[in-house]
């Protein structure tokens, strides 16, 4: 446990990762209330919507209007997601904060299915996408690699083949002389257990041992925690979490849509186990509450139902 | 995780947890199309009912119905709870497989609330099970340590304490030249955190080294899966688990009752680690299904949601 860290960043993605998701429309003004009460708990970046096609992801609609109404805490990154410099340009037109982001998938065929290229064809766009940063001089914060622990499409995915599709990725962001803040390693599809998690975040480690590695992972097979543990037993210090386990809806009988790791389950174990997190859990479980008040069914986190043990201490 | 098990027991307590929990009347043919369909997925220990009083479970009215109506498989033990030698006595005019099980806990004040005894006379208690056992050439097959990781009554635990109420149970036992095949440690109330199991098992093996230690957990605030983890990489190959994640009812309303580690989720991390269960995954999530068509709401499982990762590999 020598290489537990000291303290985790989270990235909540649960207003993205949630309202994205859900079959029924959720007022923007709800949107809107649950990121601002987010932001009180003491995280400090927070995904709030994605720009991406309203006629594929009808919940995101209202992305620019979720982005002008909120009142933004000094000290939260407020963030959005894109898969093109398109949406990229669309965010920029909002108070959002900017910053570059990259991903590719370690599966050729998820990624044809997911953005319509291949590989070879989205280190095309990365480069267009770079050079555009670069002009407008905004940082590049993170690179993320997608199904990096199996691919529903291609299968097992080898180590092999996700330490490939890095150094490629690493190769490009050379060429414009940039490193990665944080490599996100994605369990898109819920496929990791422990021992991949070890395998991959090993393999990364020894060929890159100064890159920063996240993890983003999915709580399909109930995973998700121990996923966690042992990524933070290997140093991981950076989470993406999405609040009462948003993003997915177990209950509304769409198998396999489970969603992000719990933000509030992730970080009791955290600050159970002294890994300092930075949110005030009893915060955070009001969020969870709001949450399921907005979207009106249950959502899978525990803690919120749980409680957390201040009460109990002496 | 060199201290891996390479094949782990699990002993399923999701009938008897489950039903005594839910706060309607389940059919007494439920309950045994339950067990007996656990009984055909590979699990080789099922604990089916208590015998406590009725007046306050009202669940197990119909314990000794439930235990006379299984067609029991070979190889399959099917076990039951009981607090007292009455509920043993009761027991013992069932079908069901007796063995000896003695239970004390960790904290003086859970103790007196939970059974009416303090630790002293509950080891007076246990003295008088032994010597029945001992009469009548019944096993005894494992003692069971509750709120090991915290208490709702008394908080924090220390670890010292545990260790000093283990040493008084095994004081007993060594006066009638038992040892006990497995101690259970159990999370009652839902305290456990990761190095919180590490700092448990790691005080109770080096006070005894040879004891196989078992763990009782439950879900209530997210962390059993991350401590089954632990528990596995100390070498711990014994697990109380319930099927769907039965006994916890978390969306009908009673804050704080999650239900024990799901059997389900625990054998796919298993599996996929490498681990030996003996137990076919799908066949058990069909018991997972069954169980919530039963209960009549939906139950925490995630795997039975997610599906096993067999239909995607290639």
């Amino acid at each position: 446990m020598s290489d537990l860290p000291r303290h985790v960043h989270l990235h909540e993605e649960g207003p993205r990762e949630g309202f994205q998701i859900e079959p029924g429309p959720v007022a923007t003004a709800d949107k809107v209330r649950l990121i601002e009460a987010l932001a009180e708990t003491g995280l400090t970046e927070i995904q709030c919507v994605s720009f991406v096609n309203p006629a594929r992801v009808p919940g995101m609609v209202d992305a620019e209007a979720v982005a002008a109404a909120i009142r933004k805490r000094p000290g939260v990154r407020y963030t959005g997601l894109w898969l093109n410099l398109r949406g990229m340009r669309r965010a920029m037109n909002t108070p959002l904060d900017i910053q570059g982001r990259v991903s590719v998938s370690a599966s050729e065929t998820f990624s044809l299915r997911n953005t319509g290229k291949g590989t070879e064809d989205l280190l095309d766009e990365i480069r267009a996408t770079l050079a555009f940063c670069a002009e407008r001089s905004i940082p590049v914060a993170s690179g993320t690699i997608s199904t990096v622990f199996g691919c529903n499409l291609e299968g097992e995915i080898a180590v092999g083949r996700v330490v490939d599709v890095i150094a490629r990725l690493f190769h490009v962001l050379d060429e414009f002389g940039l490193r990665l803040p944080v490599l996100q390693l994605a369990d898109t599809v819920g496929w990791a257990h422990p021992n991949a998690i070890a395998s991959v975040v090993g393999a990364v480690r020894e060929r890159w041992p100064d890159q920063r590695i996240g993890l983003h992972l999915h709580d399909t097979r109930g995973t998700a925690m121990a996923n966690a543990l042992m990524g933070l037993q290997l140093g991981v210090d950076a989470f993406d979490t999405a609040c009462a386990g948003l993003g997915g809806c177990p209950f509304a009988g769409h198998t396999g849509a489970a969603g992000n790791i719990c933000t509030e389950d992730l970080v009791f174990m955290c600050e159970e186990m002294g890994i300092a997190t930075g949110v005030d859990l009893e915060a955070l479980i009001h969020c969870g509450h709001l949450a399921e008040e907005i979207v009106g069914h249950p959502l899978p986190g525990k803690l919120m139902r749980g409680g957390t043990l201040q009460r109990w201490r002496r």
